[in-house]
């Protein structure tokens, strides 16, 4: 009998990149996926990241992260417009949200803590990216560094590792691995807007960016737009 | 006309030595104060934090962490009994809650950015403290390093700080300090297992070392004991 696989931990956004890391996790791993209701713009994210979890028959858990603390981003405060894309835009952009990844990760740390688990996977990628720092692979090491001298599991020798397998991709190679492992990307919702069926803007970054992957590999996004 | 104090955020716990860092910031900084309700076995400590942001007049935030993400600690489930005391005792105890201060301080650096504060205090000590690893420097100092990557504050270059005024004192010289600053120790809670009206058991290793200290200086506690 073969050992029963190691335990992760999985960001899961509902988005494209997080459900094929999810895909990827699940190769190998006992996946435990968790998601946030930070007050959101668009919370189709949620319930794209249920279907995913559920796709995979992963236990999932939701955390409400009150509102006030990732405020003054286009993406949580409806007051202000989520930019269209621009080529030439330079900087950290307005959709940025403060802290996010290391407020997630914090909370994956505590799960893993909790599990037993010394994997966390997160999607973040530094290509095909919005200028977030967060999302830097300087970051992710810091990070790691930081969470095997915060917890009991790193002082006791078991190192605990950030997983970032698409870090260094483009988001067509993305949607490459995840094709090859069948993720259902009509599930995903990219779009920093959508509505709450889960449609998309087609013009804010990242829907651009998403839409310019399935093009590139001459794949049919199965997007569906407002 | 002097400048306006620069704006710092206190992680307040209500116990003796948030309570104490606090006066220490308000001496220099315009401090917001903020507090984690994290199903915590005793919640007269966040009764104590109102009392001591209301004392310093500073804005206070108490942020609400579900259930089920600082589990497997003796201070958030009451199956678990908290120890006594124990000179001898060796490695990490049953108190520890797993990754606290990082999911704390992830808290209090979005806070910072959606305030524009480079200035983060917390009261951590690695003297008078428990074996939790989440209170040595070398852990405070790595997670500086990532919350200047993670930002954007850190990436234009405003360096963000962890302030640690009480690392290397002694529970003594804490409450040295505290007392020429006037802090009311009569409204901290130190005890694991205070009831709802703040009263301490007195057996903990927390209420142990908060005796010590007051005793060491010849200084009468107010504690209340049940």
């Amino acid at each position: 009998m073969s050992n029963p696989a190691s335990k992760a931990i999985v960001l899961l956004s509902g988005g494209l990149d997080s459900a094929t890391v999810l895909a990827i996790a699940n190769q190998s791993f006992d996946c435990h996926a968790i998601s946030f209701n930070y007050a959101q713009r668009s919370l189709s994210e949620i319930n794209a990241a249920k279907q995913i979890a559920k796709h995979y028959s992963v236990s999932h858990q939701i955390f409400q992260i009150d509102k006030g603390v990732m405020v003054g981003s286009a993406l949580t405060d409806k007051s202000m417009d989520v930019p269209e894309f621009d080529d030439e835009e330079q900087g950290i952009p307005v959709t940025y949200v403060p802290a996010r990844n290391t407020l997630f990760l914090s909370y994956a740390l505590a799960i893993a803590e909790v599990k037993g688990s010394q994997d966390i996977f997160i999607g973040v990628n530094a290509v095909d990216f919005s200028g977030y720092p967060d999302c830097r692979p300087e970051y992710i090491r810091s990070y790691e560094i930081m969470a095997n001298l915060a917890t009991k599991a790193g002082v006791e020798g078991n190192t605990l590792k950030i997983h970032v397998p698409l870090i260094d991709k483009s988001k067509a190679e993305i949607i490459q691995i995840g094709s090859d492992l069948d993720v259902d990307y009509a599930a995903t919702v990219s779009c920093y807007q959508a509505n709450e069926q889960g449609e998309a803007c087609g013009v804010c970054d990242s829907c651009q960016l998403r839409r310019k992957g399935f093009e590139a590999l001459g794949i049919a996004d199965p997007t569906r737009y407002i």
